[in-house]
């Protein structure tokens, strides 16, 4: 990889013979870029290309290039490709559309390029890409024209798209320092460039632009390794219908279920942003901010107003106001008017107005957060101005002076206002300081500052194993395996044999053995008319619930055998099924392979409501008993299942177990496509799957 | 109001002596700031300041200035004031801090000066406020240099806070055409402001940061009319818990609950942002694009990556992909390569590209898109640049002739890269674009204006009355407020006096009356233990729900009687409720009479289900059957009461009666503090209040 970005020679296939306007001459951009290597354009119209000597084939070149950029018609790339693998070019970008991006005829010429460059060896980054920049070496293989940044930061983006590297003064924080268009992902796709970039110096923070994904594994492997080093951040887009349709011409990748994504995302340590303002803010808060260590945030504001605007945000954010250091509002308050409050937020205005040292008292408010055990992180919200009627607020001084009084890194994020532009580039140069647009941005700053923390701080899934029946298991597998399918009594016997908790049930042939088979299971029961004569129950009156009591069930008995009785005549009712009747909330329990990440382990709210709610979340598998917990912890309804009011809760342990399990079964049987517990009835004492279905 | 914000000539009282840092002279600043007027210092030490005459008293002035200005310490202000009332001045607007927004005796001081100011008919700005800004005459009153702005906009800004006019460059786009701190809103405020706004030819787009609110049924009147005149834009702080805390001592504010401010709003007309950001983009949308018509967005895009986002947003924010006018994808695909595509979003880079005139295909597109009936507005995504290498890229003339050619104000948002803000003010000067700083803001922009054009197109609630048993409510009415309440049976009975669906209920003092208020009611049904000694009928296993028939009707009975027996053998039963079975969704209709804004009604997801996703819509009483479709239409379980997936619905019509009666209950009884109708049950035949309580 690291050739693409750092080639000592290049051979530009498809240089224009023509410079300027409407030309997209790559050499020429590459020229004006500042690129100190060799370029070999090929061209067999031209003797120089913008002053370049020009070369009629890539055989001509008289030295092997570390890369090779073709941007040529579709239907020439193939040959001009065969070109570059028999000059013995091992690095070759394509720039040209109408691949995999375009049509079925596009796509067998991508499968067609890709099959040579695995049989040859050869690395190829796109089709349908803009290529890379790499700002360290003023090298760019673009073929729209942008300047030369003034600056630039240790920030690297691996995209999808061309257009994150040319808008990168509007989308990265300053701009990036590399960039990777992976284009269509014909070979170098996402593993491949985070691979690279783990390692790279020259890389401190990693955003990513991802519209699909092929190699799911890998990728959540590597990020997983990757983001214990560096902060990754990911613009996953085509979450909406409408995106994800967008998607499919744009680039021919799979465009997942948006939901698995935010799984493999948390499992692999990346953070994902929602859209470009906070994939901006993310990255310029984890490039300066560093880490936060807990949530508990102290507030420096000259604004009651901006204090409130920042609890709002900590709530939103997830960040909590922290309490006071001891004594510090006292020593504030010293000499100031009876009515001046001190509390978190702080409005230190009034205190260093009516005091007239303003910096002074700021300057000593910060350092005694940043000492202070209880305060993980600071924000600040002041104004700065270039004014001579303010020429005392000495604000970057002041900012300066409580670092180092305070010695440690904690963050300080800031929002400043009036001259901010003239004054950001100063403050930002102190250690741990970034400045934001908006209040908000800056305290979801800080909020990006303790995920990052936390992720790196987690632990890997401690997974465990179970025994299980395996007989009992072979054989319904092989069933399953046959039908396609297991679902009502078959499937809840294979959730059984691995230890899954289900629904009691037993068959009856006479009024007799259901008596006998009510005394063992216990009330209250369902009874259901059985046999293969009587596949569609309900239609036959044959379901009667919430059975309290043997009269009852005595009742229920006639009451069905009339019924049936009712509807025809002639029809001999010789079995009955007694069954447990289920009481408790109704969650839903459920695995789905997906194509990128392999199984994905579904819990939630079931019932009537399930899908207007969505209640659920996801984890890929494996997982251990902490995401168990964490997967019921963030429902909307962990409340209600852990008990609310002097309500009771239900058996959470049971749930986390079963989910365990569930795991564990979908290591043990990949072949499992999907698994659909629904509904799995939960109460203090209860816990069972009711119905199941499981796809082979 | 105007001559707050145009006064021509001003009593500055507490001007300091000194000028320059640290001496907050707001004499020096309106100076600086440019103001043209007759400004008249008050200071008895000193004769001058900044070069201006001093006055010793405010009697000592030489006319009856339009305003005065006073910023002395609390203790001096009512001294102050009364010179001010004495001088026969009409407007006052004090800075000074401690008043209601420290202490009780802050609070104290501000009700004297309140009350002085209604008895001699002078108005009052603040206290603790920063006074006003207004640019169109270089007029503040701010004691904080911030420089007079290259460029402002007919924007104007109510607020809370100072802040907001001192970072005006931060928060508004451009610059605050006028700014009002109403600050701690003793005498002038939001109404007030709002009213003067209306008619000043200088505001087309109002903004507002509230923390709370006092005359709220005035506000949503004068809001609800303005609105229909000009945008407003409201940022409601302290929406959380952290913030409504920080809120209450900040500015003595009443902060409602939030979700109450939204139906307020909703009902007025107004556009609730949700943070700075948001409102920025707000103003500067509803400035420049002028109105939509309708949701369906055509995109226009150089980048396919671009168009999903585009995609995502616009169902992110409302809106959705037009089709496209028929014959554009064959004019664009004209000559270009088999493989293009054109859909919508148009990406159309390869086609400008290939055919080397994409200033001229952009312009033929943006053309057909605005004048196609299909497209209610236009995205555009492209890149612009001063490099000389793209200047055949005629944007700016593309964007004027598509707009002349089309000839009508359909908006077009932008979101422009590379060298952006060297064209932006250039794309802004053409009628009905605006450009944005990513897509999602520029989708959003959009998306605000079709808000926009449906706020200033709704229509007032149609109000219905009904008639109803007045001897029945009153006598009921008069027992509610003498006991405070009424719950059970009385509340329903009252309930019922208005036409409500309530459930059916009946006594029955033998086993015989019990079977036959069965076949008067029909099952299934619940029978319930009743009389004075058994008031916790569970207690006694007094409860049978589900009873399906006469038979188990029976059972019943005689279980009751063994469980009361069990429990207290020497207990006698005489009274039982009948009571039908209440059978479908559980919904929870209530109402509640705010302090701000009067009767609110409610209704949403009952159970328990409630308040973990909070399902429920709120509207401000009186409303008619269009509001209460919406209330329901709006919330997340619509489709399950709508019927889903073959599931039959529930009879919605009476719902939305029920709504309706509420409301006119609501006009009918002011007295009513508190209801609540949980469970409200519905299906396709049956529609109940199960239980409710009334508050007095």
């Amino acid at each position: 990889m690291r050739k693409f970005l750092e080639p000592e020679s290049v051979i530009v296939i498809g240089a224009p013979r023509k410079s300027g306007p409407g030309t997209f001459n790559n050499v020429e951009i590459m020229l004006r870029y500042g690129y100190k290597g060799r370029i070999y354009p090929i061209n067999p119209n031209a003797d120089e290309i913008c002053g370049i000597k020009t070369y009629p084939s890539v055989a001509d070149v008289p030295e092997v290039a570390d890369l090779a950029v073709i941007s040529v018609g579709r239907d020439r790339v193939m040959r001009m490709f065969e070109d570059c693998v028999r000059a013995g070019i091992q690095r070759v970008i394509i720039i040209s559309q109408g691949f995999a991006d375009a049509d079925s005829r596009g796509a067998e010429l991508q499968r067609e390029i890709v099959k040579l460059a695995h049989a040859e060896g050869v690395r190829v980054i796109g089709p349908n890409t803009m290529g890379v920049i790499n700002n360290f070496n003023h090298f760019t293989t673009s073929f729209v024209d942008f300047p030369f940044p003034d600056s630039f930061m240790p920030v690297s983006l691996i995209a999808q798209t061309g257009f994150f590297q040319v808008a990168s003064r509007n989308l990265a924080y300053k701009n990036w320092g590399k960039a990777i268009d992976i284009g269509n992902t014909s070979d170098v796709d996402f593993v491949d460039a985070l691979n690279y970039l783990e390692d790279d110096p020259e890389t401190k923070v990693i955003c990513i632009h991802m519209e699909g994904l092929k190699r799911g594994h890998e990728f959540i492997e590597s990020a997983s390794r990757v983001s214990l080093r560096k902060p990754i951040i990911v613009l996953k887009t085509g979450r909406s219908r409408a995106g994800a349709k967008a998607a499919l011409s744009h680039s021919g990748s799979l465009v997942g279920e948006d939901e698995v994504f935010d799984a493999a995302f948390r499992r692999a340590g990346i953070i994902r942003v929602k859209d470009e303002k906070e994939m901006r803010d993310a990255m310029h808060a984890l490039l300066l901010l560093g880490e936060m260590k807990g949530p508990r945030m102290g507030v420096l504001t000259v604004t009651g107003a901006g204090g409130i605007i920042s609890a709002d945000a900590a709530e939103e954010f997830g960040l909590v106001l922290s309490d006071l250091p001891e004594g510090l509002p006292e020593k504030l308050r010293k000499g100031m008017p009876q009515w001046i409050h001190v509390g978190n937020p702080i409005d230190i205005w009034p205190i260093g107005m009516i005091g007239g040292n303003y910096a002074g008292v700021f300057e000593e408010a910060l350092k005694d957060l940043l000492i202070a055990p209880q305060v993980d992180g600071v924000l600040a919200i002041f104004p700065v101005s270039k004014s001579p009627l303010h020429s005392n607020f000495d604000l970057t001084g002041a900012l300066r002076s409580a670092r180092e009084s305070a010695g440690n890194s904690k963050p300080v994020a800031i929002w400043d206002y009036i001259d901010s532009e003239l004054f950001i580039d100063e403050f930002e140069q102190i250690s741990g300081i970034a400045c934001f647009d908006h209040i908000e941005q800056a305290v979801q700053g800080l909020s990006f500052s303790h995920r990052y923390y936390r992720i790196k701080n987690r632990r890997k899934p401690a997974v465990r194993t179970f025994s299980y029946e395996h007989t009992e298991t072979s054989g319904l597998l092989i069933l399953g395996k046959e039908q396609g399918y297991l679902s009502g009594g078959e499937a809840l016997s294979f959730l059984k044999s691995f230890g899954l908790p289900v629904i009691e049930s037993r068959l009856a042939r006479s009024d007799e053995e259901v008596m006998d088979r009510a005394d063992e299971i216990g009330f209250p029961l369902v009874l259901k008319l059985a046999g293969p004569a009587f596949l569609h129950k309900s239609e036959w009156g044959g379901v009667i619930t919430g059975i309290k009591s043997k009269e009852e069930l005595a009742f229920s008995i006639r009451k069905i055998r009339e019924n049936v009785k009712s509807r025809d005549n002639g029809a001999v009712v010789d079995l009955f099924e007694v069954q447990r009747q289920a009481q408790g909330k109704e969650l839903l329990i459920g695995l789905k392979k997906d194509p990128q990440f392999g199984h994905v382990i579904a819990c939630g709210l079931g019932g009537i409501y399930t899908e207007v709610f969505r209640d659920v979340s996801r984890e890929i598998v494996p997982i251990g008993r902490a995401e168990a917990e964490d997967m019921i912890r963030t429902l909307k309804i962990f409340p209600i299942l852990k008990g609310v009011r002097g309500e009771e809760g239900v058996d959470l342990g049971a749930v986390y177990e079963a989910l365990e399990r569930i795991s564990f079964m979908a290591l043990e049987v990949p072949e499992i496509q999907e698994l659909d517990m629904n509904p799995f009835i939960v109460s203090s004492t209860f816990c069972a799957a009711v119905d199941a279905r499981i796809i082979f």
